[in-house]
Order: C-alpha cells, then sequence, then structure tokens
C-alpha cells in the first residue's frame, strides 16, 4: 500500500487532542501537511498511512496543542525586574510610565522578540498582546513565525507611539490593512480600560471592532482602585458601565475581571463576553482572585493569560497554570475546584475560544491548523506517570518543551529556535537594558 | 606570588552570598576547600589569590547558596498525580493510605532516589524529611551526597515500617546511632501531628529529642479539621495542646502552621518555635493561607517546604519561592508583602536556622560549608538583569540550575547527575509504578 506524502509526522508516547471528549491517544501520532493536521491516531497507524518529508519521533515525548495565552503585553519582557515589591501608582509612575515614555518602534520589535523566545520556549504558539508601536509587534511575531492576535492600545491621552489620539485610529487602520487575510496575524481594537478612555473613545472603538468583525480588548475591573474610581465618575462599576454604553458583547475579550459581583458575572455570560484570567499579575500586583469557578459555572469563555513580564515575571503558561490550578483551591476552600483538566482546557482551547478561533486551533483534529508542541517526558519531575493531564498542570514546567510547531512550521526543534538568532536577540537586549536602567534611575 | 592550592574555585557574574547584608558580588568568584568555603570575592582576586583543582567559570552564571527545602516527604515521588483534585479525606483514604500500606524500604529508597534527582535538578542541595523507613531514606541521600534532616515518623497506629509504635523507638535509637557525627545526614524526632499521636506519645518524643538535642518535627495547624478535631477532642487548639503539654521550644519544627490565631503566632514567637511554610501544598489541599507576614513580623524563623510530591506535585523550591511571594500579596493586598529578599531568605538562610543549621550552610561565607549552585542566566526569561534578587524569585526556575554542589563536592555539573545513575532510577521508577497503579485501583 502507498503511504500519502505529508510534510511532517511526530509520534510520542502520548498524543493529547484536548478535543471534546480529551482524548489521549497512547503512543500516538499526528501527521502534517501544509499549515494542516491530516490526521491523529496511533503512531503505527499513522506511520502505515503517511510518509513524513520530516519525522519527530520522542518515545518519551507528549504531543499536545501549543498553549494560548490570551492576555500579554509582550516588548514589556524590557522591563521585567526592573521594579518590583511596590506599591502599584509607585511602579506605575515611577517606573513603568517613564520607561515608556522613552520606548520607540525598535524597543518594542526587539523586546517582542525577547518574549517570542521565552514563549515558545515555554510552549505558547499563541499570544493576544495589547501595546504601544503595535505595528512593531506585529512585524516580529510575523519575523518569527508566531501566531498573534495584536492590538495597539488607545486611551484619552497622546501616545509615546502615535501621539494623539486621533492619530491613533490611522494606526489602527493600518493595521487591518496590513494583516487583513494574514495566515498569523489579527488585528484587535484595545481601548486601554474604562478610566483611560472617555465614554466616546469607548464607543467609536466598539463601532470600529464591530464594523471590522474583531476583538475589543480591554483591561475590566482589574481592581478595587478601578472599580471605586468608575463609581465615582461614572455612578456604576466598570462592567455596567461598558454594558450602559452598549459595549458588551460576543466580541469582548475583557482582561482581569478580578473584581466581579455575582449579577456581572451573569451579565458577561449573558452578553457572551469572553475573559482573560491572569492570576500571577493579579497576584503579584495584589490586585486580588478573578473568580473563575462562578464564571466558568455561569458559562462564560475563560482563557488564560500571563499578562506582562513587567509584573509577573514571565510569559510561562505552564507556571500559569499550575497558580491557576491551585489558587481557585484555596480561594474556594475546595481541593477539586478548577481540576486539572478544566484548567488544561483553559491553556487551550478555551483560549482559542476567547479569541473566536476554536474553530482552527486550541485542540488536535483533522482539519485544524498545525500549532502544536511536544514535551519530554523522560525527566525525574515527570516521572511515574499515572495520568498526564494532571502531570502537564501540576508538574511540566516550560522548559520540558521539546519541539513546537506553529502553522505547520517548525519553529523550535530540540530547544534550538529555528526561526530567530536568540543569541543576538539576548545581545541586544542586554545593551538595551543599560538605556533602560539609567532613565529608571532618573 | 603563589597561589593557594583549593580543590575548587567557581566564577559567575553574580556572587549572591545571603550573608546578613545580602552582598551581591558583580563577577564574583568563590573558593572551596574540602567541604568550606575558603573565600568569597571578586572573581579577579580569588582567581589572584587561588589554584583550584578544579575551576567552573561561568561568564552568565550566578552563584548562590543552594536550597533548604525544610518539610517533604520525598519517597512520595513514587505518587505524584496519582490522584489529584480530590476532597482530602477521599485523597488520603482511597490513594494515599492504601498504596501507603505496601510500601517497602527498597521502594521508599527508590523513590527517595527519584526525589533527589528533581531536588538537586532544581537547585536543593538540604532537605528534611518525615517519613516511613527513615533509613532507607537516609540511606539515599547519603549515597547520592545530599544533606538532609531525616527523621521517622511515629503515631499511636501501626506503621508498614515498624509495626508497633513501641518498636518505632527503636527505629528512632537505630537512627541516632547510625548517623551520629554524619557530614551529611542529621535524625530528628517526628511524631506526625497531635491529631494521630496521644499526649503520652507527643511528650515521650519530645523527651527523646530534648535528649538527643534533635530538631522535634510535627505537622501543626494545617487545616480547619484538624483544629476542630483537636478542640473536640482536647478542648484547645493544636498549638495551645501542645504547649499545654510543655511541649512548644525551639527545637520544634512546626510544618503548614496554616491555622494560627494572633495570639498563637506571638506564643509560637515567645516559645522560639520554627515554622515550615508550604504553600503549594496549602494551596493545592486547599488547607488553607498560612499567615507567614505576620510570623515574620513577630520574629519568628520560617522557613519554605514544598511538602511532599503528592501534594504540590514537585519539589521546585524555585516554583515555591514564586508562589510565595506572589501569594502573600494577594493575601494581605499589598504588593509590598513578601518581598523578594524575604522570600529568598526563607528559601536559604531562613531555613538553615529553622534546622538550627544557620552557622554552617544557608549563605555563603568563608568558613562555612560549601553548599551552592549556579544558575545559568544566559537565557531569555532571565533576560535583562536589574536586579538578581528579584529574578530568582520571580522568573528563575529550577531548570536554570546548572552545577549543584554539596558538603564541597559536584553533585550536578552542567546539568549531568554526578553521583547517580540517573537513567536507572527512572527505569526502576516507572516499573514500581505499574505495581502501585494497580494497587490504587483496587
Amino acid at each position: 500500500m502507498t503511504r500519502q506524502p505529508v510534510d511532517l509526522i511526530l509520534t510520542g508516547k502520548y498524543l493529547l487532542t484536548m478535543d471534546e471528549r480529551m482524548t489521549v491517544v497512547a503512543d500516538g501520532g499526528i501527521a502534517v501537511a501544509g499549515d494542516r493536521i491530516i490526521a491523529t491516531g496511533t503512531a503505527e497507524d499513522i506511520l502505515a498511512r503517511y510518509e513524513g518529508a520530516d519525522t519527530l519521533s520522542e518515545p518519551h515525548g507528549l504531543i499536545m496543542p501549543g498553549l494560548i495565552n490570551v492576555h500579554t503585553h509582550a516588548a514589556m519582557a524590557c522591563f521585567r525586574g526592573l521594579a518590583d515589591d511596590l506599591p502599584l501608582m509607585q511602579w506605575l509612575q515611577e517606573y513603568i510610565f517613564p520607561a515608556e515614555a522613552r520606548l520607540t518602534g525598535e524597543i518594542v520589535h526587539d523586546s517582542t522578540l525577547l518574549s517570542l523566545c521565552e514563549m515558545i520556549r515555554s510552549g505558547t504558539t499563541s499570544f493576544c498582546d495589547m501595546y504601544l508601536f503595535a505595528a512593531d509587534v506585529a512585524r516580529a511575531a510575523e519575523s518569527v513565525g508566531m501566531r498573534a492576535w495584536i492590538g495597539e492600545v488607545l486611551y484619552d491621552f497622546p501616545s509615546p507611539s502615535y501621539g494623539e489620539t486621533e492619530n491613533g485610529f490611522a494606526c489602527v487602520e493600518a493595521l487591518f490593512a496590513r494583516y487583513s487575510g494574514h495566515p498569523l496575524v489579527t488585528i484587535t481594537v484595545d481601548p486601554h480600560a474604562v478610566y483611560t478612555c472617555s465614554p466616546a473613545l469607548l464607543q467609536r472603538l466598539g463601532d470600529l471592532a464591530a464594523e471590522r468583525k474583531a476583538r475589543y480588548v480591554i483591561h475590566l475591573s482589574e481592581n478595587q482602585e478601578e472599580v471605586a474610581a468608575c463609581v465615582e465618575r461614572y455612578g456604576r462599576s466598570p462592567v455596567m458601565h461598558l454594558d450602559g454604553l452598549g459595549l458588551l458583547n460576543e466580541r469582548v475579550v475583557a482582561d482581569h475581571c478580578v473584581m466581579l459581583t455575582d449579577d456581572e458575572i451573569q451579565l458577561l455570560a449573558d452578553r457572551g463576553v469572553r475573559v482573560a484570567h491572569c492570576p500571577e499579575s493579579n497576584m503579584k500586583l495584589a490586585s486580588g482572585i478573578a473568580p473563575v469557578v462562578k464564571m466558568l459555572e455561569a458559562g462564560i469563555t475563560v482563557g488564560l493569560g500571563t499578562d506582562g513580564s513587567a509584573s509577573n515575571n514571565d510569559v510561562d503558561m505552564f507556571g500559569e497554570m499550575n497558580t491557576a490550578a491551585k489558587i481557585h483551591k484555596v480561594l474556594r476552600m475546595d481541593p477539586t475546584a478548577m481540576d486539572a483538566a478544566t484548567t488544561l482546557r483553559m491553556a487551550t482551547i478555551g483560549g482559542a475560544a476567547v479569541l473566536g478561533a476554536e474553530r482552527s486551533i486550541g485542540s488536535l483534529e483533522p482539519g485544524k491548523i498545525a500549532d502544536l508542541i511536544v514535551l519530554d517526558l523522560d525527566q525525574p519531575h515527570l516521572t511515574p506517570i499515572y495520568n498526564p493531564i494532571s502531570h502537564l498542570v501540576y508538574a511540566a514546567r516550560g522548559a520540558d518543551v521539546l519541539h513546537s510547531v506553529i502553522n505547520g512550521r517548525i519553529v523550535m526543534r530540540h530547544r534550538e529556535l529555528t526561526t530567530l538568532d536568540e543569541g543576538a536577540v539576548l545581545a541586544r537586549m542586554r545593551r538595551l537594558s543599560e538605556q533602560i536602567r539609567v532613565s529608571g534611575e532618573r
């Protein structure tokens, strides 16, 4: 029997599909042609039916969908560790804002590359980014071959990126024009938050998102100060304020959602709003713990995000899963809360659904795009194996990822990044950090 | 000028001493002879004054004291992921207790070796272990060259290890006899908890600890159920119960201490009790969050522990530091709480003080024992570097540890374990897990 030629075959000890039944195939395999998954099954079956131009066989490997980071500011990698353990306002006003005022497109590009090195090395294959100089973020993602949802952040004051707010719209339009139909980069509409955007700006951006059928990405109810300021200014909470403006709908990706009443949870569910949960950043900034178990019970689609490296301080989604699974157990004083499967769904197919991409990524099924990773299970901290799903959430680390494939292309092979010069990225960042350090000390 | 011969010289980009002033030497070096630190300083100075029989130079390395895990059950590595996301009693009674009933000294030995692989790979150089078949735990630690405080756990019912409780005392005496004056292994006295040990047993073990000048290691106030049961049985909380028995003193290492009143915190401080804080296990089992910031404010010496791999599910102290720093910020809604330096002290010199060993380990100072690790900073997630202490707590991972030295001996070199056959350990554990899985399914 002639085998069908394909571009890439991967086999491993486990194939974790993350399909609706959470199918795990022992001694599994997957065939990829172009950017698509052609078939999944046992390795024996795949190798009998397909002939790979390239084959990666890992007897101790676990093949799974790449992780989806639904909220980050990748370029903030250049500020990682610049200032920690400070009150939020001091951190922002004395360190982050002054440093951001000196950003350029080149710095954002180079810092995004740094974050992409870390993301690929720790198993992320898609990220949703809100930041300044979004064109440079997109340029970095495109050059590396990373899948990304990218938005230029808008607010009522001038931006280091585009100047006056009005110019921001041209900036966003240019992004839509440049990336229309792009295989990797999808443009989003990103009002910063209700405390930095006037109702008029929020609504104009809402119209733009509707017109472009784009995600409307906004920081929402991140902490008590935001809620108090919104109540003082508009007489209602951030969630009720957005709803009052008619802006809560199925295009909204609401980042954080730490401070929510039960009624607001129901409202978000009713409106089809998607939520990006960032537990580590919320803990580190002492914002609080988002009521994610209640959100999931209400039927809200929730994904997992790291937030930026300045407030985490990493973009490792394995660490984020571990924290998410544990923090909700202790919050609810219930060891059965946020079980491993639920947590893993948030980081894969759930994240895909947050971005409206659940039909193309987030699980390994024939016809879907080949965004996948292979972990090396042949390690003390992953031995023995009773339950691979439990291991992924409670024991695995980003450093366990061996190979990464995005859009059918190998971007990391045996922990070597194949689409960028990592040494050069690190060297540039070291030079750049000397400037940033000096500006931070002023 | 003739250079003084030493056994080992290490140099790196940073030498983090963890001395009282938290001195960090840029381009630092350290000289080791036998089991001792001879000198610390700049690499230039060290290389000018000493000639190493062996030299490890890492231009991107960070040299620091090895981490000290003050509470674990190393051999429970064989149960990692056997059962998760379950109510505590179901987890214990349906999975852990039946599996433990089938343990043998050989299984405990092999499982401890597995945990030691993981500990060394993630930067731990000392651990304090409470478990069954302690002689086999000690045998494993000794053979690998790991520093350990080890106790055979005692309780009112028969043990799979020594049978009737009375036999447990002979078992402990044999351990004291075997390891008296040992350079690596120190024996502790380990009553399991107030709910499993009668007052008579607690007191008899207290007398033994006093006589042997040994640490008295006990699970204490781990969760609300323990407190409620103690109040019901003895009319007072676990802490007040121990104090009523005259057993709270400076030899006590109290594991967990999740449920404490402010008065109890003051009492523990007054009595000189040391505390082992295990945030990840406490979160995963939904026990609660120990009031560690208050304990530190009261002057209590607190170290950091992972607990066993069945309830964490790892023994990675870098992950534990990261969680500890974040959980107390969100618990207190204060981003300045549990700063990086405080957290790092808990995992190093603080842990040494919990074990009464702060004059020999926990910091890198001339005359102290050479227990140290070198991290590789030349990685995306550790670039750039503004503050190495912040990086160690908020960004570094166990997998970043390149070399490990215990008692002056290199136990890991360029991530190769030098004192045990890791492949054989993993292979044995895979075979063993098949038996454990079957017994778990009965």
